[in-house]
């Protein structure tokens, strides 16, 4: 399977044509901002010293290297002088304060000279790998190559250290992220030495040879076990996501069947028994980590949104290794929902933790003490944070959605091209057998008709047919046969100039999760195609827990309180506090009720008006 | 309204006598052993060397105290040799290591002999408190004086440095204790200097003239305010219930308008915002606290033992005030649910705190680190804990329970007493028109049948309506006749040699919070009589949360699978997890259900078997 990066599949219109301006206009103006205010440019000077404000952390090269690859993905589409410049600057910087012998990192030039590559959990590797994606990322869309050169260099110094004369303090990084960032460096250079030392990465973790000291357990950064040992997702999940991308690439790359089945059998545990309905995980704050299965709290899900884009990174690898549309099913629950909730629709604050349910209340509990009884995700996004992983995050993540689309198989005579996901674009997918032009025109998710229009030449078209839809409807085949449906794609047999007009048939959906989901059991989930939607205390009065909708009444509405976002609607009834009098607890059934209409909007939208209750599992009226 | 306490109300069978009986044989030693093996009673001696085992903590004194309380009340019921040898080499221990001025406290002795009275939260009066509530206990069991003669001297020397000298520093105790302390030491002795004594501390309290340094916020040892200006519940919450018991005691006493209408307010507050179904309060751990109105989860719940008897406290003392049956109503759904549910049916074992749902996954849930990033109620009982204020606790609340059953009005003509428990009694209470004996036979609370005799003269007898009775109906009166229902007590006008058989007419009633109890919504609890009743995982299968019964069908038996406790039995279903393959999610009523018969234990009785999962709120099907 050949993968088709989002350079080469531009979003026209619609859904995320809107989410990436709004974040080429709002977020990367904002983050950068706030990176600027809190001297996270300027620590790149390495020249911070005693007493000024704004000490350096030593995450701070990963956080500013992933703004710097979103802004290069956004320049892919429109080169900028001005940006540009800025983010030149930052290189020179790179340049001037890149050690003889290639190393590079903020904080151990400033702080720690003597002891690099000794703090197994001080994300030396973690740094490096950002600053090679956002190298290779720059490089792709300006041709400049200095930033790409600096960090072969560095490159090369790791190799050196970790593999040729093996003097470090640990073997394996103790977060994992230079493991795919090398696959991308061998994908643009073409240079296997960048596979080999990804895939030396993976093949020490866990193993007997490697040192693991860590402060947490050794199943926090996954080295409980050879990562070909694996079965299930374990310890931090961010970590652990970056991994099994990392995993996922080598595994594709040098045709590793043991390392496959490992990815394989670890997105099985992931998206079966540790993920939110929302496409959120890593439901414990302790650690940030996957817990055991289906522990799914609501109230206190963590599911961090990095980790959200770490699983979409791993499932995007995975429909590159197995043609099931499992893995584009995920992407697509975690693009619509999980992820999407992170960003606040004027794309300048951002949910670090995503959860599913909101009291807010809970917040003001702990009246005769300041400390925190119970930890709980924020109910409001914020413009920055202390650790800045996830706005970068979002800004690198949004604009390369499109690498999400298509993916291709040219291996047998016609070239197979799977298309995973909807949304209005033109793609150009090469093949041995020429350019294949695909264009999709569609209002998703606003309903499920695409129209796939393919020039170029013949060849095989695989629609997915989400989870959720009863089954793809034909309204119209033009130059396009039908020939199967199998592991939740429909392949069409297409001519040059085909044209698809198909209806993944949308309607409002009812979810329930399985008993073990404790904290779901007795309510459900109002979705509609790809999208959760959930009841905030703002629309419908609060608590919004005592609400009972009527599943027959819903009603879909293309807008609903918020302009511009869809809404659904239905008959509802909650209990008359006042029927209680001042009594806290009465028999059963002997309050009165009233009814009212109830308002639920996607859950993406949620916390963008005023704090209040909200929740996704709601109860049915009997 | 007099007093009918528990010295002239002996307990003759049924339910509490078994109780009594299971206390003094099993928990009293029980408690004695594990104070043994860890040095309390040895700590007494004040001869703790450094490099010695079991370093006496601040608030020994006060476990061993309420130990020796219990034992008293035990004693009261036949004498003990043994016993009072050992609590009188106790006692020899603590006249020994007494200061030459009055002065008594293990901890300070030991360690901290200059700074005595300086720190308000370390617990000398708290200490103290107890002490002396044990010293009276034990003179009226055994009318030996001695250690009541230590305690008379240390609170003559708390009198002195408190109020003549006032040169401590601090005013009032960062733990209250020895207000309800001095009022029973006032009770015994008649001597009043005792009471003004306790009014000083309850006056002082959140004053501008108190110190009020301590380490958490001023509402946490309620002294934001002055006591009579308080209208809610506020802090910890044992400390809040131990100083309302002694305001709601000094109200009565020095008919203090002001004080009983705080007091009023604070019980409304308790009872209608901040309690649970089972009695419980005090939901946070973050202070062991009160926290905001229908703040009440299930799954942490806090709901200290302490506190739950702290209420009964204040609820028996606040019936003392008005004749209305929502305090001993409130005694009742303690002593049946939240209080009783500390004690494993062997008595031997103990919640500190009483959860109202145990999800045992939970405590294994954070994998990847050894911290908690959730803190939850322990889901088993312990013999011993290093804060060890409940067992002791329990051991003087069990033998003492017959201070709850009556009060007694003799300021008319006609004594007017009135009957707030139920269970077989025979009591003695001395009026002005001569002493009236009562006798309970009833098989209380396995039905709701009561037969009440009164002997010794003409009186009303008022008899409480339990709020969750349908109404009282007469089955047979003999020599009394019925007068009115008033604020839920129903009045009989009796001869001498009366008997009223009555029926409390109890049932299965499904209970329901109030909408903003949001842990509860859409959920009901079951209960039968006065108890509270619960589904555990090892009667019915796991998860619990997932059971849904069916209304119609609950059924009562006298004994379900443990033996000698009642069980609730009904219909119910639960879907099958198989039906939902490999998926987490699905759409909603497509997966099978399988009926079962599900089996309902009292909430008291639960955690007696294997660990397991554990609910009181449950679902009703529809």
């Amino acid at each position: 399977m050949k993968r088709v990066g989002f350079s080469d599949v531009k979003i026209t219109g619609g859904f995320w044509r809107a989410r990436m301006d709004l974040v080429k206009k709002n977020t990367l103006p904002a983050v950068r901002d706030r990176f600027a205010e809190t001297g996270r440019f300027d620590a790149f000077r390495c020249d911070w010293k005693e007493g000024m404000p704004n000490r350096p952390h030593y995450f701070w090269d990963s956080d500013v290297a992933k703004w710097i690859e979103g802004a290069a993905y956004i320049l892919q589409e429109g080169r900028d002088e001005k940006l540009e410049a800025f983010i030149d600057g930052i290189v020179d910087n790179i340049a001037e304060n890149q050690w003889e012998d290639g190393y590079f990192n903020i904080y151990y030039t400033l702080f720690a000279r003597d002891r690099r590559f000794t703090a197994r959990d001080e994300h030396e590797l973690y740094c490096a790998g950002h600053l090679i994606e956002a190298a290779v990322a720059y490089a792709e869309a300006t041709k400049k190559k200095k930033f790409l050169e600096c960090m072969l260099k560095y490159a090369a110094y790791i190799e050196k250290r970790f593999v040729t004369d093996c003097d470090t303090g640990f073997q394996t990084p103790g977060h994992e992220e230079i493991e795919l960032a090398l696959v991308k460096l061998y994908s643009y250079t073409g240079d296997r030495r960048w596979l080999d030392l990804s895939r030396h990465f993976i093949d020490k973790r866990g193993t007997s040879e490697e040192q693991m000291p860590c402060w947490m357990r050794a199943s926090y950064n996954q080295s409980h076990l050879p990562v070909r040992e694996q079965r299930t997702a374990e310890g931090h999940s961010v970590r652990a996501c970056y991994l099994y991308s990392g995993m996922a690439d080598v595994a594709r790359l040098t045709e590793d069947e043991e390392l496959k089945e490992a990815c394989r059998s670890i997105f099985k545990d992931i998206t079966e028994k540790k993920m939110y309905v929302t496409g959120g995980i890593g439901s414990s704050s302790g650690g940030e980590a996957f817990t055991v299965p289906y522990d799914l709290p609501n109230l206190f899900a963590y599911t961090e949104t990095c980790a959200a884009i770490g699983l979409a990174m791993f499932s995007g690898r995975m429909q590159l290794i197995d043609n099931d549309s499992v893995y584009a099913d995920t992407v697509e629950r975690i693009i619509y929902n999980g992820f999407l909730s992170s960003l606040s629709l004027d794309g300048k604050a951002f949910f670090y933790e995503n959860p599913l349910e909101v009291m807010p209340y809970m917040y003001t509990r702990d009246v005769s003490i300041n400390g925190q009884s119970l930890r709980l995700p924020p109910s409001r996004r914020s413009a920055v944070f202390e650790c800045s992983c996830c706005p970068p995050n979002i800004v690198r993540f949004v604009p390369s959605i499109g690498d999400y689309f298509y993916t291709c198989n040219d291996s047998s005579g016609t070239p197979m091209i799977f298309v995973h996901q909807f949304g209005d674009n033109t793609a150009k997918i090469d093949t041995s057998a020429g350019t294949i032009r695909i264009k999709q025109k569609t209002k998703y998710p606003e309903n499920g008709k695409v129209e796939i229009s393919v020039k170029g030449g013949k060849a095989t078209v695989a629609v997915r047919v989400p989870s959720w839809s009863d089954g793809l409807k034909i309204i119209d085949l033009s130059g396009a046969r039908f020939e199967k449906k199998q592991n939740g794609y429909a392949y069409f047999a297409v001519t040059d100039g085909a044209v698809l007009k198909i209806n993944l048939g949308m309607r409002i959906r009812l979810i329930e999760a399985k008993p073990e989901s404790r904290f779901d059991c007795g309510k459900v989930a109002v979705t509609r195609g790809p999208v959760v939607y959930c009841l905030e205390g703002c629309d419908n009065g609060e608590p919004v827990s005592d609400i009972r909708i009527k599943a027959k009444s819903l009603r879909y509405k293309d807008e609903g309180p918020i302009p511009g976002v869809p809404a659904i609607t239905c008959d509802a009834s909650r209990r008359y506090s006042a029927s209680f009098g001042d009594k806290l607890y009465a028999e059963a059934g002997t309050a009165a009720t009233s009814d009212f209409e109830a308002v639920f909007i996607p859950y993406y939208a949620f916390a963008n008006r005023k704090e209040c209750e909200m929740t996704v599992w709601v109860t049915l009226k009997s």
